[in-house]
């Protein structure tokens, strides 16, 4: 059984927001923030039904954390979300000052860790690789049925 | 007379949208984007009002003015802002993939500029210095009466 409070359940819920993502035709990427232990936010990758680049899951979970708490800085929170960052997301997460980061898949090509953790606010601690392989599969069952 | 067309001009729009967000409270930085000569959007840095950290002047723009034409890329648009994009906005600037780019003050601290312009998409034109010592002498004056 899950610890309710481990990483993986936290993870088990982004993944269940990237599958909403792929049933709509995103790219599927789903973000869960928690806050001592409670969800704060929950969100998925809508760049294509809202036509907004910007809309990452991440940037999507920040704000609506962030409105949730009424804080912009979100340093008791840990994101969980299903692939590595992108340079933008990085930035919002270091602005949001996130007390923890983990993701799952990492993302060779347009993931911050190219540049470094710095990329992220100091006081953030970072892990990854969490349900890295479902999280991973996700990506590329959506990009091969693409082709 | 400055040409509507000009640079300059769009800069000036950009300075009066810094000019708002002053008066409330929140670091003066404004942008602007144009697209074929239009204003398609026009905003300010809102971080404190709105209690989120991804509220730049720059993310906003680029979401009003997806919004604006339905399309989540704008090759055909430039975006003005007075302040040089930080990672995050560099990051949405990238993946929606600005035309031209062209900002007026410098940020040593926590500019973009500082990993390259290879943060931009590779088709986005960079231009800065543009009203540099308004859009500079906005910050300036703002963080001197904050102390």
């Amino acid at each position: 059984m899950l610890s309710v409070l481990s990483d993986d359940y936290y993870m088990d819920l982004a993944i269940r927001e990237a599958e909403k993502a792929a049933v709509e035709g995103e790219v599927p990427v789903g973000a869960v923030i928690s806050c001592e232990g409670a969800i704060v936010a929950k969100a998925y990758n809508q760049t294509e039904k809202l036509q907004d680049s910007t809309a990452h899951a991440e940037l999507l979970a920040v704000t609506a954390a962030s409105a949730h708490l009424g804080s912009k800085w979100l340093p008791q929170c840990t994101l969980y979300v299903t692939l590595e960052p992108c340079i933008m997301c990085a930035g919002a997460l270091y602005w949001a000052r996130l007390g923890r980061v983990v993701y799952g898949a990492s993302d060779d090509k347009r993931g911050f860790m190219q540049y470094g953790k710095e990329l992220l606010h100091p006081s953030t601690k970072l892990e990854y690789g969490v349900r890295h392989d479902t999280c991973k599969a996700l990506l590329q069952q959506f990009f091969a049925l693409k082709r």
